[in-house]
């Protein structure tokens, strides 16, 4: 079960609750007041922790799990041990998020400014916000109702922070509006100048970065990941974006709503990402592109044209999926051919 | 225009001031005297701004701007729509970026140490110099005047830093010597133990790492980019260099004059890079390797050998450019033709 | 030699003395009294510094060297100039580094919580812990005797540091235990929130992350380098590894004893690497797959597969190194034809 000095459990709920605030099927009668407090993994729970099935690939787990309950689609049920109370559910991963949140409730807030904190006298705080230690909170910064900002991190002027935004440790922002309900980890960079500069054998010129960061709703961004602002349109994350560790977005970027970005993507600058398009780990897109609506990019690759909505492309140059796969397979059977020959 | 929340605008400027200061061809007379006090894309831009066509690629907007005056090169003057005053250049981004500069002059310094801040009293701080809210600057640090410090910065032991340079918020500097003029972005990790160790099943026994990283004047470095100290020798970072965010510069690495490092970018250790050399977005390049003065190299390739002056690589491993796309191209042919016979 | 501004010498040490502290054969007695105080590389070393060779790259260099002393190894000492003592050691890397170690200690620690750091009273700090400038130390966290906390780290409720370990400035952690002798570089994030979260379009939900991250002993982790804790199961960097700058970590890897894992790479969730395997810089790995031990992965590479232990590859996607090289000179033999056709 989660370490309890990390992870303090709230008190333990029925199954009936549990499926209920899920949205699963109802557990049978007899077992729906059987109460959980704790989830573990099928190969790590025990009778008293609640366990999900969702990746194929831990299948094999289940037939063996100590679990006193997993939920987990309707044909899997078939596989569940005995004794295992199975709770049906059409997404187990997503009915499992919402038990484990209500088993395990996030830290109370702790409302108001720490007493090391530097905050301009003209920033305006809403109520209920939350400034943690050593964070420097700058002139004219507006941070909306039930947000917390985390130790040490830096808000340069004018900054915009909506409600019920979560900014971890040591995070810096500047030239940015964030939405509401944003989640920001530690370490990640909001709205420094972009790489914009004049090419001379004179020396480089730096081209002003004028445009912001705007963040929509529901956005959240993983550690050390940066953000450049507009070098005079604006960088666009849309609402409900999920961004990676360690990405890079470049001036002009925009993405859509609800866009996936893997760990270590490079977005150059001005490129467009549709809707809920999805960009594998450590792929690379060149700038001035657009990658269309619900686009998928295999990790690795390296984009460098426009791609169609829906189109799931990989490779370097990237390509629709079944062509990088035949390519590997006809280049893989001459490097044999060519090894028997010699 | 830009949202004067983040980037106040200075006083209007008239077409005339701003050729002039730009180096462009001398306006017509009867516009000379129209000021302009703000810029935009050419898409967005209206009657009082000042906007500019560099990249061919957005030719089409030129058309249609609604802007009021474009600076662009002679030979597509021909191209600006009624009533907007063309300003030729023969750089138009370079004269865009003079401009641009002074119509939104950057926020005037505020000389000073922040009461927050710790400073060490054998720190030596030029006239002039700004330190940030919760900076942190060791013992024997020597600031060159009018150089700005960002908030929570920390600046190690002995470090040494240039006149006039702008360290962002969140950096960390150590065993290293800035020129003039250096930039860093916010997360700049400069001068960190290099990744070097003696292999052993043993265990892995680490190397002291006693040189230093010396970076040279009007150098800008991106975001969370890390910059290793030398191991004996020094990582040298040469003067007017433009490195990216997010990238990896290991150890004794030395780069020439006016390199540029696009965004993640991995360095091995020990490798030069020649004067103005351009390295493109994620390229890896391997330890102890030569890349030429001037050469360039394509997004994502693998550097495994050494490079000679000017010449343009890409793939991986990295070969010349024109190689590359012969083999994309081979093999794209060659898996077409398998699809077919099958 | 190194700059005394940031590496001090300690007192000389006569070859005798270096010999015997780094295991290599005692020198001839006429020279074993003679002191050397500083280290250089070959070609930058003088009469009164001691070098090394260690990768044969650079044995033009000993020929010519004007070094005191150079530790080799047996076959190369042939090569030494006329008045250079040979030290000969079977590991000349590890000899040197030792030696290193000894002319150069590091700097003395200063035991003792800096004044300007919020540390929580329930903290518990050992014996000898120096807690640097604006450090921020938790609610319950406890840290073991003589480890140093870094100006500006932040260190959040509960988490546990072994003893003897050395955190660099403006780490974050958060949910995590180290073991002993622990080293992390500036910007060093661990323990936030894993990339985990339902997928849908009415909107992604995020999963709790309800792991940790288990740090084992002498383990050193470079700058802003990334990893996030587990899922539920925890995620585990096993005693004696050596991580690299801007590595990211997915929740619930795993990594056994000793591993290498070089700049950029990219580990995705829930895979499982073995001891001492190696990963070269900007790897990527896939998802839920398991790298043998001592398998060793060439930089760059693309691993989609499961790893045998022992194997080397290469690629995209990895393959048997001997397998991509041929690959690689098939489709360079056929680029070549298609040019000769054309």
């Amino acid at each position: 079960m989660p370490d309890p000095r990390f992870f303090p459990p709230g008190p333990p709920l029925s199954l009936g609750e549990l499926a209920a605030l899920a949205g699963c099927e109802a557990p049978p009668a007899e077992v729906a007041e059987r109460r959980f407090g704790s989830v573990a993994p099928l190969d790590q729970a025990g009778p008293d922790d609640l366990s999900f099935l969702d990746n194929a690939k831990y299948r094999a787990a289940l037939a063996t799990t100590r679990a006193g309950a997993v939920v987990l689609k309707a044909e899997e049920a078939e596989r569940l041990p005995q004794g295992c109370v199975g709770l049906v559910a059409a997404d187990p991963y997503r009915a499992y998020a919402r038990m484990a949140a209500a088993l395990f409730p996030p830290p109370a807030p702790h409302p108001g400014v720490d007493a090391s904190a530097v905050v301009d006298p003209t920033a305006r705080l809403g109520e209920g916000v939350e400034v943690g230690p050593l964070a420097v909170i700058g002139p004219e910064v507006e941070i909306g109702p039930h947000s917390r900002i985390g130790a040490g991190t830096v808000i340069a002027r004018g900054v915009v922070i909506g409600a019920a935004c979560r900014i971890g440790p040591q995070v810096t922002l500047m030239a940015c509006r964030l939405g509401d309900k944003v989640v920001l980890h530690p370490g990640v960079r909001i709205g420094q100048d972009g790489f914009g500069f004049a090419m001379s054998a004179e020396g480089h010129l730096a081209v002003p970065q004028l445009g912001r960061v705007l963040v929509g709703d529901d956005v959240e961004i993983g550690a050390n990941t940066t953000i450049d602002r507009g070098s005079g349109p604006d960088t666009v994350i849309g609402p409900g974006c999920r961004i990676d560790n360690l990405v890079q977005i470049g001036h002009n970027v925009s993405l859509g709503r609800g866009c996936v970005v893997v760990a270590q993507v490079g977005l150059s600058g001005s490129t467009r990402v549709g809707d809920f398009a999805v960009l594998g780990g450590q792929v690379g897109v060149a700038g001035h592109l657009s990658i269309g609506a619900g686009a998928q990019v295999a990790a690795q690759s390296g984009v460098m044209a426009d791609i169609p909505p829906g189109v799931r492309v990989g490779g370097f140059p990237a390509q629709p999926l079944k062509e990088m796969w035949r390519q590997i397979a006809v280049l893989k059977r001459l490097a044999r051919g060519s090894r028997d020959s010699t």
